[in-house]
């Protein structure tokens, strides 16, 4: 926000935001969220924590249940407004996105934001993320028109942001993107 | 630290800290710590788990167990040093701390930093997180003096920061103070 630049991929606006060093910072709120590994496929999407809420005036996160990993991000719009349900998956890279991206897909780690208390396959340009059958991805972001071809009308989640990490140089990295 | 003003207790230099608003933000570092409550007593202190570290360009925080409570602070110096065993108590009023001050000690809830890989009473002028026998409060920060001379040679972990809740008016915050 203020001033930031944000990639938005589609009508239904997935933000796609590189994180600044030192960005859980700029906002004047964090937020903490459950992280479950990609490559533990859907068992830590099912498992996390379903609801936080921050108690006290230190905002201390009390989550309804022990979980072991998390991450702090900006209080960014998206984040901030999400409820029960919210969950962020870390991916080793981008090959899981349904776009292609040149240069960075493959060599940077990204984590989905993702709603699990909207898992209904609503928008055709909706982003959600979907089981991969038989995949060692186990599974993968994926828009909704496709999922809705092959029937598939829950999903374990919405989209609702894609964080890059942090890097050195930043000036190019708008020049360097080239969304399908 | 940049020019911040810090209450320093003692030789030991138990740094007493108001946050400011908005100030889990002034760092580019934060920290996530498991937050234990001292309505608890020695319980959550002895189960909250010991060891969390950061994983990847994303430094999501991976705790050797699952924990349900969390605070994210600045990364204040006496915060960033520490290693395994840090643990954060919350108190409902700062009643358990050792030492007289004016006004705000019934009236605010604070959060003590500690670190449990340090338990032995070693100094007379530390502070230490220790068992209240007995007491609605369940432990309390008590002076290395106090302790040496009850024959208590071990603590739950040593007192390395206080942590007072943001306020509106933090112009008066410190000619309001009157340490003991």
């Amino acid at each position: 926000k203020e001033g930031r630049e944000w990639d938005v991929i589609d009508a239904v606006r997935v933000p796609v935001v590189r994180l600044k060093f030192g960005e859980v910072a700029e906002s004047s709120k964090v937020v903490i969220l459950p992280v479950c590994r990609a490559e533990e496929k859907d068992k830590e999407v099912l498992e996390a924590p379903w609801e936080c809420s921050s108690e006290g005036e230190f905002g201390v996160v009390v989550a309804e249940k022990g979980w072991k990993r998390w991450v702090v991000l900006p209080g960014w719009e998206p984040v901030v407004g999400l409820g029960k349900g919210a969950v962020v998956v870390s991916f080793s890279d981008a090959r899981v996105l349904p776009w292609k991206v040149n240069k960075w897909y493959k060599e940077e780690p990204i984590l989905v934001v993702a709603d699990r208390s909207k898992k209904e396959v609503a928008a055709d340009d909706g982003f959600y993320l979907a089981a991969v059958e038989g995949g060692g991805l186990g599974f993968k972001v994926v828009r909704g028109s496709a999922l809705k071809e092959t029937g598939v009308k829950e999903s374990l989640g919405t989209v609702v942001m894609i964080v890059r990490p942090p890097r050195d140089d930043t000036d190019d990295q708008l020049s360097e993107e080239d969304w399908e």
